[in-house]
């Protein structure tokens, strides 16, 4: 379920084969727009490829994403409360940001809407946004709306500032580095898995799909501590985005199966699928968990760092090493994950 | 035709009334967003109401703007080559922030494609797309791709930075300023009117449709210049853009008959159509010229400048006075005009 932005260099280029011979896959997408649109500029450091674009200012550094959410595609109607839909559609723009270590600012609204559109429902949509934006600390200043002879879709793109000096990166991390996830994942994947099997998930997993909370004030933390090699946030699975920071970085990800960080109900919940937790929480996307590297001799004052500043535990997952790949390593034994990424060109059915 | 952006709080509000009991109209989307989302923040200079957002920075003004191109709303592909939709949905949002006077310097594109779209079909778009940005002297930094289960969605957002040490703003019409526009109007309007009609314009005709240009060297040396005190681009036509400027600028707004300066080939479209070639200028959109406003005691010096620096006339169309409303003088005669504006939720159909 990735929302990953700017145009991301996809771990899983041809993963989303098209299926037909005029369907085009989300990768040859992506192939394309770098084919035409990767041109240089003075101030530009980083462009198509990362969470966001980094454009150099005199003021710092400038952070630039942008989301689109396409009803039936990455939501539907009727699973979907529209206040939720409204602070997920900022939330993942945020969590964009934040996984550059940086702090959203500003947002623009681009909003299509079919003529059947209630008012109420748009209220709602709006509420949403709008009170996410007031927990984020961004205002929503501009925007475009119109109407849409098919789907809700909803575009946001949003301005935002580095913590630090630099930006983090995908492509930083360096061979040793140690790998940790800002909190347990799974649930989001659980509980899509649960409604495509026809089923309510509880109301607490749902909520995690529903309403992700991007990391906001840990991300720039991260920035700003100057220790942090390569980061990303988990918006595909930790195995596809893992496979995104470790080919950007030229390097192989490994993650220890014990260490795994997994959401606490997720046991049931796979259980209750006949799925094992572990494979649904590398599979499952939309946890919006920061998944960032560090060297190993920083690994200490990192957490120290984070839990003197934010209260918050810095959960180990694995290691960045030299190599190509994603990997899992349980028990000693080491096998690479051919990992499942969700493409977003295979439009959603009941 | 508005592409209009950031929400634009538009002069045709109640214009596009919603047809039956849940159908939401422009205006109303529009007014719900100024509701939910006019937050300030310290550096926010203008959010939603003008062409493009204007955020303070250190190292000057920062201009910011969204559009979204809809099909069978804003575009058909029958109608449509790609390589111009792609064109065109740059300078839609380069015009936006031109008409700040600014110069646009970064874009995101947010696209979603039907499952049938061709790989031809859109490596002409990202064509057209490039090229653009290459004669704006802007680069497409990253973005969003994702399938849809309806129409193609194109929302682009631009970034760039005011001219002046002060953005243009459309509110700062000053009564007696005069009213200028940046290049005859009418093309755009006549070949849309033409295609409804069913009929195929002339080639050059079309290109104005298909292919607008984007004031973007103008639109920041009447931004430096310091002597613009108002300044829109036409989207949507003469009077609803007049309009939206008067009202942001708490005047009235008068077009001179004689002096609106027409497209050459209008008269003969316009005659083709039965129509009267001055109402379907007005009337028309997507004509993409600045309209701006000057106080009388600059004119000339403005005139000069635009002469000297950029090789160009600008063309005298009327004036601001005390009131409210937008007129048409016509042999001494002053009527009111009844702005009729394009409501995007209504959406197109052959």
């Amino acid at each position: 379920m990735s929302l990953a932005a700017p145009f991301s260099a996809a771990a899983d280029r041809g993963a989303g084969t098209g299926q037909g011979s005029g369907r085009l896959s989300e990768a040859e997408v992506i192939a394309l727009a770098e084919k035409y649109f990767d041109r240089p500029a003075p101030d530009l450091i980083k462009g198509i490829g990362d969470d966001a674009a980094v454009v150099a200012g005199r003021a710092g550094l400038n952070l630039w994403s942008a989301d689109i959410l396409v009803e039936d595609v990455h939501f539907e109607r009727a699973w979907s409360r529209p206040e939720f839909l409204g602070r997920k559609a900022l939330s993942v723009n945020v969590s964009d940001i934040a996984a550059m270590g940086g702090r959203a600012r500003f947002a623009l609204l681009s909003l299509a809407l079919p003529a059947a559109t209630e008012r109420a429902w748009l209220e709602a949509l709006f509420s949403g946004l709008s009170r996410a934006g007031q927990d984020y600390g961004l205002s929503l200043i501009g925007g475009d709306t119109t109407g849409s002879p098919g789907p809700v879709m909803i575009s946001i793109s949003v301005w935002g500032q580095a913590g630090g000096a630099a930006a983090v990166l995908r492509s930083g991390g360096r061979a040793g580095d140690r790998l940790f996830l800002s909190r347990p994942i799974g649930a989001a994947g659980a509980a899509l898995a649960l409604l495509q099997a026809g089923r309510e998930p509880q109301a607490e997993l749902k909520r995690e799909l529903d309403d992700p909370r991007a990391e906001f004030e840990l991300g720039p933390l991260l920035g700003e501590s100057g220790l942090v090699t390569a980061m990303i946030d988990l918006s595909d699975g930790l195995a596809v985005d893992l496979g995104r920071l470790a080919q950007a970085s030229g390097l192989a990800g490994v993650i220890e199966a014990e260490a795994a960080p997994l959401w606490p109900g997720l046991a049931e919940a796979a259980g209750s699928l006949g799925r094992d937790p572990l494979e649904l929480a590398l599979s499952g996307g939309e946890d919006y968990a920061l998944l960032l590297a560090c060297p190993e001799a920083e690994a200490g004052r990192l957490e120290e760092l984070v839990e003197r500043r934010a209260g918050r535990r810095l959960l180990a997952v694995g290691r960045l090493e030299e190599g190509r790949g994603v990997f899992l390593s349980r028990r000693g034994r080491r096998s690479p994950l051919r990992a499942a990424s969700f493409d977003h060109f295979a439009v959603r059915t009941r």
